[in-house]
């Protein structure tokens, strides 16, 4: 089949690849409805990454089964299952006490920006729907696979709770979920920091109370401004730079978290600043698989339309032009057409 | 009146000093029952500190009150009253959020190993007692000020909850307290970190289900070997040096949480390493003033005995020798009587 293939910074190709194959008895092989480019991916786009060998890339992904290893039992042929990009046995005591990210048996989901793909521990990763989606349906169960939950998870982190002050710092796929998911979790006010009008309009469609447009030492001071120099009760950091992570602490309240899910870049804290900061900080791999079958229920009775992230959709062979279109951020996140 | 003065590393000494007295409306003056040394300041005794004036020493306290300034409301001359070793006003924003450690108006107190001192912010810091509390209750009432207080910090910044598993790292007076406010806050487990047999003692009486003697890395593989290979849901990190936050980290379950309260010096944290980690970190200066009236509450019924850290008692007088005593390791915590 042909499928995506990362050759080296920039250099993204629709490639022939071999199918992809049952190599254990817990696998399970799906066939994608629609599968998607993650804020993550232009990480190694522009250089960060290791390209001794070819990557295969995606890890966000929903669809139909197509075959089973012979020890899966939870899913089958023919149903449409969603799964998290952290793919985990969901038996394991970090799976139990609500960290399937952290699974003892974890593994990150690869090779889903393609047509097939193998989904390891497939018992453990997927959840199957009743009936098969509908079309109109299929954006919204796909963001659930990473963007919605990784959104969901810095919004738990934060310690959202109803009636808190959240302040969400990035304004990517990642933090306008984070907006939704903040206003889900019963944050009364939910301060989006974003620069881009199409962003901005988004964030307010999902429950953003104020927009501040600056960043840095002028955002913090702005933010503070906002909520009577005391800063918000939960943060969500999307971005993962120094910058932006000094932004959250910068605007969290003393006492107050801050939940990080972009994977960090070079960021430090010291003991000290953050012994006198006086912030909880939470972050890690998202705990998806906790929240699919919540997630997938409210998508499925249309209570949630995550899949307006994607504000631009193409087939997957134009796979190349989804990546420059985020690179150069004409698009915010684009879904591949399978 | 004479009183502790430190002039430099291991020079402490017994001084003449002016009298205190009432610098602002805010202010009260109390006569201290009796006063302690901390391990916090060991690290200027140890070289670690500024001593560009000579330091007024002493930050934790409790005492009957001689004189209040014109604004002080909540506390009258003649009660018997413990305050925290961080002075608060008890009305700002951060204070009503539960972190007085924070508050707006923040200062550290100083100058309590002395028969009187001035305590700034009287009517947010102080909380008298009823009656005159007897002899034998002054230790405990005075472990309330800052070592319990933050013992309990550590535990509550944990996350420790009912039928937690915690570990305690750390057999200093702030350890043992963090093993008592471990087990207070509903711990199940409870496992102290300990290579001193006397502390060891007071650890298992406190509420150690059990002890670890050994450290690093042998530290965190025997402790996981104690938890069936998981890690504990709550610790808390009592040192302060990045020998002792890393294993901290280490036996630390994902999802599960550390809470520091040694200031810490030289300690760094990648944000990839936390990320990964994924756990919770929350630290500070004790929110003492929160704990004050339910811990002050707690050893006038008897249900608790926290002055039994202290297992050096000196006249105030030979202070000096009560610091050499802590440094050299002969005394876990020094209370002075004045």
């Amino acid at each position: 089949m042909k499928a995506t293939v990362m050759h080296g910074p920039g250099d993204v190709r629709y490639d022939t690849v071999d199918d992809p194959k049952i190599l254990k008895s817990t696998d399970a092989i799906i066939q994608l409805s629609a599968t998607c480019i993650c804020g993550s991916d232009l990480w190694p786009y522009r250089g960060h990454g290791d390209f001794s060998q070819p990557m295969h890339m995606g890890h966000e992904y929903c669809g139909v089964v197509v075959e089973v290893g012979a020890d899966v039992k939870s899913v089958k042929p023919g149903q449409f299952v969603v799964g998290s990009f952290v793919l985990s046995d969901n038996t394991c005591p970090h799976c139990q006490f609500g960290f399937p990210s952290s699974c003892e048996q974890r593994e990150f989901m690869t090779g889903a920006q393609a047509p097939y793909a193998r989904v390891p521990l497939a018992d453990g990763a997927l959840v199957a729907t009743n009936e098969l989606p509908t079309d109109d349906q299929i954006p919204h169960m796909l963001a659930v696979s990473d963007v919605l939950g990784t959104g969901y998870y810095a919004a738990e982190a934060a310690g959202v709770k109803s009636g808190s002050t959240a302040v969400v710092v990035g304004d990517g796929a990642v933090g306008l979920m984070g907006v939704l998911s903040a206003k889900l979790q019963g944050a009364e006010r939910v301060i989006a920091m974003s620069r881009h009008k199409d962003r901005q309009k988004l964030a307010l469609e999902y429950g953003a109370t104020d927009i501040v447009e600056t960043r840095g030492e002028e955002g913090i001071s702005d933010v503070l401004e906002l909520t009577n120099g005391v800063g918000a009760d939960a943060v969500l950091e999307c971005v993962g730079l120094q910058q932006s992570m000094d932004q959250a602490m910068g605007v969290c309240r003393p006492g107050g978290s801050v939940g990080f899910v972009g994977v960090p870049h070079e960021v430090t804290f010291t003991g000290e600043g953050l012994f006198f900061a006086q912030k909880r900080l939470f972050g890690g791999p998202a705990p998806v698989r906790r929240y699919l079958p919540n997630l997938m229920d409210m998508v499925l009775k249309g209570e949630i339309a995550p899949g307006k992230v994607f504000d631009l959709e193409l087939p997957l062979a134009q796979v190349a032009e989804g990546y420059k279109a985020m690179d150069e951020r004409r698009a915010i996140k684009t879904m591949l057409r399978v």
